[in-house]
């Protein structure tokens, strides 16, 4: 069969530029990987270069919760399980036992023959064994039941948000309840979407706790307004706060979920990093508050609840686990998100089995219990330190306040920057805080995120930090440019 | 502070259902994991309760690519590697040479070297060693140099796809044209950004050929129609036609973009499995095209290449590697870019790895390739044998017809389907091809994909399906079920 030609005498069209691509992909914003951030790859690039151009020794990540891109090591237990998940044929080795702990070997063999392949894609949802490991886990943790049918496997809990956000957004005439400050994950992905946060404002002055009359306001007004609030994200332990929810804020706020009757989003991920307090999650007050309301006032909660790999004491982040729990959700509801989650098809499978290994470490008895709680606590203990000691510096600056370390791997300080400072960043077309960050970026290769990009009361700033990174000069190099910024300005 | 209290005497709201869901998300279809798929899931279920209440021995999967959920092994080499970076301790192991071949053990710590820990989040755009690599690969591949720049690391092509998709789809007044019949990612992917898909027609009397009159037909119709097409999608080798397309056709193609001056999506995830035929890459066949055509007629033409671990003779589905070249694109389009896959941080680090391996096998002389040259050779030869033999019982098949084995992992005969089981499947409000697919799942445990479910022609019946499936009881099987549904219907 001859196929016609085509013309080959055409005049050629221009390439796309941004004005033809999505307005709302180009409206999107997304902080933590912004500007100052990739001022920071390019000041390294040049530090190799010549390392006499910069007035300071290392580039310092504070940006971004990523331990294992600083010192943080993985865990032995983990990494072992993992490896003989890619390697099967060393199960075989007749030295095995001389290369790894029985307790590793059986775990391994255990995951290997309720998986298969983790080469294979597996079921959309996750593995079936995971979810039911990931559901005992999570009974374990608040003595309330689980099932495998509710939990989602996904890559870290981003895209669990996507998977949610990209059911419950329907028009820029829905909008979901966002925290302020929150992480940007969620303005980013609900512009996407185009749909509108609705901000509520953490109380600094309360330790960052929530304020149920002021959410309650912030319902009614855009419910005034013909904005239909499909969901309410929580984020605790706060990221980018720091700050850990008391049980009595939660009650308040799984209240709102149910008079409201949308879907309550609590992002978890920062659960196991808890340095003062206690985590209590919301499934497990939810249950409580179930019970003491017979008269079915609590039956109607829809929770969605993230965890993830890349947090607490695994850091494990460029594993990409991760996953959801639905509580109270209709099944139809949760189709939907299935089908969402087919549609790439399933999340990494060897991340998928670090979830596995993430809800069941070692047990007392086992073999590689000893080392591993060694390790968690040398972990836990060295996050703890490096807190306090970044908290106790906040405490030496001029103008800054912050609120003693909590939980999750970073700290909000409030910077009270001078006017002068706050001209000077007009006059560039910057945020206030943002000025400031890129500044301490070039004086000291700190690397922090504006709290412009995480969302802030007007005329407050602030600086998100983690305190993840090792030592204590560049801390040091903290306070002298902080003193000098606001001298400078004075 | 004490906060004020919320009222506790509230009347609850109704949980949300799907009325209150994204209508996009709703109405967005994935046949590939569809109802067929998930009656399958049951039907495994029941065999294993009640092996005799069904009439077959095993569920057969054959509607999807994934190699090793059947008995595919994978590629030693790889897994050994990745199974060092997991466990980088064992590179310390005094007997480490006895376990792993020199090679693997050079690569592990290359790889270590430039990535540090695979537990830590890299670039959002992939780890920039191995983007160097991956542009090796490709300028090898073409013998036309790329730029570690433009190569972005994804979950496999999946991810690329929604990337490329939500920048290119601005609402229901763009398009992008898809062959039909296609990969139902990119129907869906453009459902989910409110997005028209603009159906051109392969010819199947042709090879599934594409057809550059047709094409331009489509395109001139829709302009007129004040549809914006930011975007032509091909799929080669073919997606669920299992064709390679010519030269001249990519020619065709390309000398379409260059025209009309959208993006060419090159969908090139099957470029190693090759039956009978050639793969040419679109990126070598547009740089021959601008040398051809010093007037710089093509010079403006934008291509996004996919490719992916989990096809080829990897099949490391469940790895979810993958990376996308985007060539002419304007530097803030790919901007753009980035900034979505920074929103999700980045892809998994060990799938970026197994990337590096893909691009980089052993070569002769390594102590590694006698081994992995024959592990892959004989899944080469495998398929092939496979494909021939499920393609010659299709021949058996009363009114099936199916062009002869190229490429991809899938065969795509057309089903001449008897007018009594069309009014059957009308009667029960299935889709023809859905109606023969299901009976054929509940008669043999064999499941296909039905072709409506990757578009066909009005009135043409397909089915799709994967030649990984060892042995051949089933195609028995299937071709004794064939007869019967023809007889019984005739």
């Amino acid at each position: 069969m001859t196929q016609q030609k085509i013309d080959l005498n055409f005049k050629p069209a221009a390439k796309l530029t941004t004005d033809d691509l999505n307005p709302l992909a180009i409206n999107a914003k997304y902080a933590v990987r912004g500007k100052i951030a990739a001022r920071a790859e390019e000041l390294k690039e040049i530090l190799k270069k010549d390392p006499s151009s910069v007035p300071f020794p290392e580039v310092i990540n504070c940006n971004i919760g990523n331990p294992q891109q600083l010192d943080q090591k993985p865990l032995t237990f983990y990494r072992s399980v993992l490896s003989l998940l890619q390697s099967p044929s060393l199960l075989k080795n007749e030295n095995i036992s001389e290369l790894f702990p029985a307790d590793v070997i059986q775990r391994a063999t255990d995951l290997i023959s309720n998986i298969g392949s983790i080469g294979a894609y597996s079921n959309s949802q996750g593995v079936k064994y995971i979810r039911e490991r990931v559901a005992d886990f999570i009974s374990k943790r608040d003595g309330e039941p689980s099932s495998p049918n509710d939990v989602f496997l996904t890559s870290g809990a981003s895209t669990a948000v996507n998977y949610l956000l990209t059911a419950l957004c329907v028009g820029n005439d829905t909008g979901l309840l966002i925290p302020i400050p929150q992480y940007p994950l969620y303005t980013a992905t609900l512009a996407l979407n185009n749909s509108n946060p609705i901000p509520y404002y953490l109380n600094e002055e309360n330790n960052w706790s929530t304020d149920p009359i002021q959410i309650t306001q912030a319902i009614e007004e855009n419910l005034k307004k013909g904005i239909k609030i499909n969901g309410l994200v929580v984020i605790n332990p706060g990221n980018p706060t720091g700050a850990i929810l008391e049980e009595s804020d939660i009650r308040d706020l799984i209240t709102i979920a149910a008079k409201y009757g949308f879907v309550l989003i609590a992002d978890e991920v920062y659960q196991e990093n808890i340095f003062n307090g206690k985590f209590i999650s919301f499934k497990k007050v939810l249950r409580v508050l179930q019970r003491e309301n017979p008269d079915g006032k609590y039956d109607n909660v829809q929770l969605a609840s993230l965890h993830s790999t890349s947090k607490g004491v695994s850091g494990e982040c460029g594993q990409r686990g991760g996953y959801m729990e639905l509580v109270g959700f209709d099944p139809a509801v949760e189709a939907v998100i299935l089908k969402l989650a087919s549609i790439s098809l399933c999340s990494s499978v060897s991340g998928q089995s670090l979830v596995e290994l993430m809800c069941n470490p070692p047990t007392q008895g086992e073999s590689s219990y000893e080392l591993d709680h060694t390790e968690r606590l040398s972990i836990h203990n060295g996050l703890n330190e490096r807190a306090i000691s970044l908290w106790k510096s906040f405490q030496n600056m001029k103008g800054v306040s912050c609120i003693k370390p909590q939980g999750a791997m970073y700290l909000f300080p409030k910077i009270t920057i001078p006017e002068k400072a706050i001209a000077k960043a007009i006059e560039l077309g910057e945020q206030p805080d943002e000025y400031y960050c890129s500044q301490l970026l070039e004086n000291t290769g700190i690397c922090a995120v504006p709290g412009s990009g995480f969302g802030q009361k007007k005329g407050t700033y602030h600086v998100r930090t983690t305190f993840l990174a090792p030592g204590t000069s560049w801390v040091k190099r903290w306070e002298d440019f902080h003193n000098k910024f606001i001298e400078d300005f004075a």
